[in-house]
């Protein structure tokens, strides 16, 4: 095994650990039952592992970096809890959602809990940095409410561009992942130019991140990402895939795609029909670019850090994101 | 007009412009506008209030004290469209709920983007209180969640007493004035005693607070309370008058609550039959004494405070809450 998967597991474990542990900070709520399902659905605890990694590449982890990427970790599944009702998304990772096990009410309100949960965790923080460390929080999650919102409104809308994806997905998948790089940065006591790189670093991983997962709902393994394929396709949703195939497909062959996002209900023959279509446009070559292109940005992100073990961490995360299988 | 009302008065205008204001730290965000609408739909505000006039109990008021009391009002208003999503409530104050006017996802999104804003307005209270007053704040949203989820459990469960009722509403209701007079002490200035004071004083008006809307929910001016009568049974809600009830009335005349109880469909005739049994059996005198008592202890936690303004206005808010119109 590679030093990064040895010490990612060691890190993820502890940060199952402390997800765990932080239930405690719940006492007696009848909702710690629900949201503790929740830490068991798992995960790649992605954004922990770059808020600790961040800390390393400046400087050095200690247990109020796990505090901060454990409440990061705790946002992250509060919009999942949400996002899930709002997609009617029964199964995540293969386990049914928590408003399939315990009712859309009480989904709501172990979403909401969680975000208090998240904020709560972050106030363990010790030292002088809580209030910079609450600013970079609080712009997070209102740029993931601002990025979910703009999602439900454009996969309506007609007539947007690519621009308009990119700043969606930007807030919706970059900002957390934004703010779990700079929380590492600034509490491993980076400099402000630091935590400036590795926020963008988290920006732009997060882009590549979203359009691989619009490729994913197609091409993924579907038993092992636990969710029927084509779901954008069935919710109509204008993802990376749709408005690529919009802008560079000519108006025959996008005549396919057109006419099942035009249906009231979409079979998985349409699904197949889009995907062959996409498949013979070239769209899933232009999204691996695109994917490329950004995980590229963000490695420039990391140009200016002196080299470290921390700095090796990141590159690694990157490169194990970028390359989910098809 | 009193100095109560005049000086009330005030502030509440000053609130209603921080309110506005507040919207500002949105920058762009999608959800503005429905926010901006949540904050239209008004309210008598009496959580910022209670912080403002707690603070000049204990000490001075301030702007950082305003800026505690604009978070609190927004929290307060987030829960409000969640709970109204969850509740199923067409109209508040008379007008059309946000999961009305802009569809349950978007009402979902714009409650979790409201917790998002509290945060981010209670950060900007500058000072050293930044720590202690997340704490208070925390707690409050993770008491609030919890008595909501309990409320979902119990509407539903049957032989729960009254004990677990009150311990229901002192979460739901009485937390978030809890943590509006201890947020309002502690930037006031005030003692680690006054603080716990004035958090009581919130807890138990909120508790008299939430029995006298039960009682409203029969006896209320439909007009100016903007809901149907009756709401509670049609939900089948336990609250405080059912408990009463299934306490004190004998078998033969609770069995008309009973029998509303456990019907799928609760007609306007059956809250009038639940309406006349509670007003035969005295419920609403029960209840009435039972919330001059909580408002008594109330101000009994105001008692070792020295005379000031700021404690005589609180005395005035627990009145006019109290002596809310039938």
């Amino acid at each position: 095994m590679s030093k990064f998967t040895t010490l990612s597991e060691e890190y993820r474990q502890s940060i199952e650990a402390e997800l765990e542990g932080s239930l405690e900070l719940l006492g007696d709520s009848p909702l710690r039952r629900d949201i503790g399902y929740v830490f068991s659905m798992g995960g790649k605890r992605v954004r922990p592992l770059l808020t600790i990694f961040a800390s390393e590449a400046v400087g050095a982890f200690s247990q109020d970096v796990m505090q901060a990427a454990v409440a990061i970790e705790i946002l992250h599944n509060f919009t999942l809890v949400h996002d899930d009702i709002m997609d009617k998304a029964d199964t995540r990772r293969g386990k049914a959602t928590v408003h399939i096990t315990s009712g859309t009410n009480t989904a709501i309100l172990v979403g909401d809990q969680m975000m208090a949960l998240a904020y709560d965790a972050l106030e363990k923080c010790s030292g002088r940095h809580l209030r910079a460390g609450l600013r970079i929080f609080n712009e997070g999650v209102k740029q993931v409410c601002d990025g979910q919102a703009l999602d439900e409104n454009l996969s309506k809308s007609v007539g947007y561009t690519m621009t308009d994806y990119i700043d969606m997905i930007s807030r919706k998948t970059g900002a957390l992942l934004m703010a779990a790089g700079e929380l590492g940065a600034l509490l491993g006591g980076g400099t402000t130019q630091e935590i400036g790189s590795l926020g963008k670093f988290g920006l732009n991983i997060g882009i590549a991140f979203q359009i691989l997962d619009d490729m994913l709902d197609l091409e993924g393994d579907m038993e092992r990402f636990g969710k029927p394929r084509g779901l954008d396709i069935m919710e109509k949703k204008r993802n990376f895939l749709f408005i690529k195939a919009q802008q560079s497909m000519d108006r025959k062959s996008f005549a396919v795609v057109d006419a099942a996002y035009r249906k009231n209900s979409v079979s998985a023959d349409d699904v197949v029909a889009v995907h062959d279509a996409y498949r013979n446009a070239g769209i899933f070559e232009d999204g691996k670019k695109e994917v490329a292109d950004y995980t590229e940005r963000a490695l420039a992100n990391l140009e200016a850090l002196t080299a470290s073990a921390g700095k090796e961490m990141l590159v690694e995360l990157a490169d194990t994101l970028v390359k989910r299988r098809f």
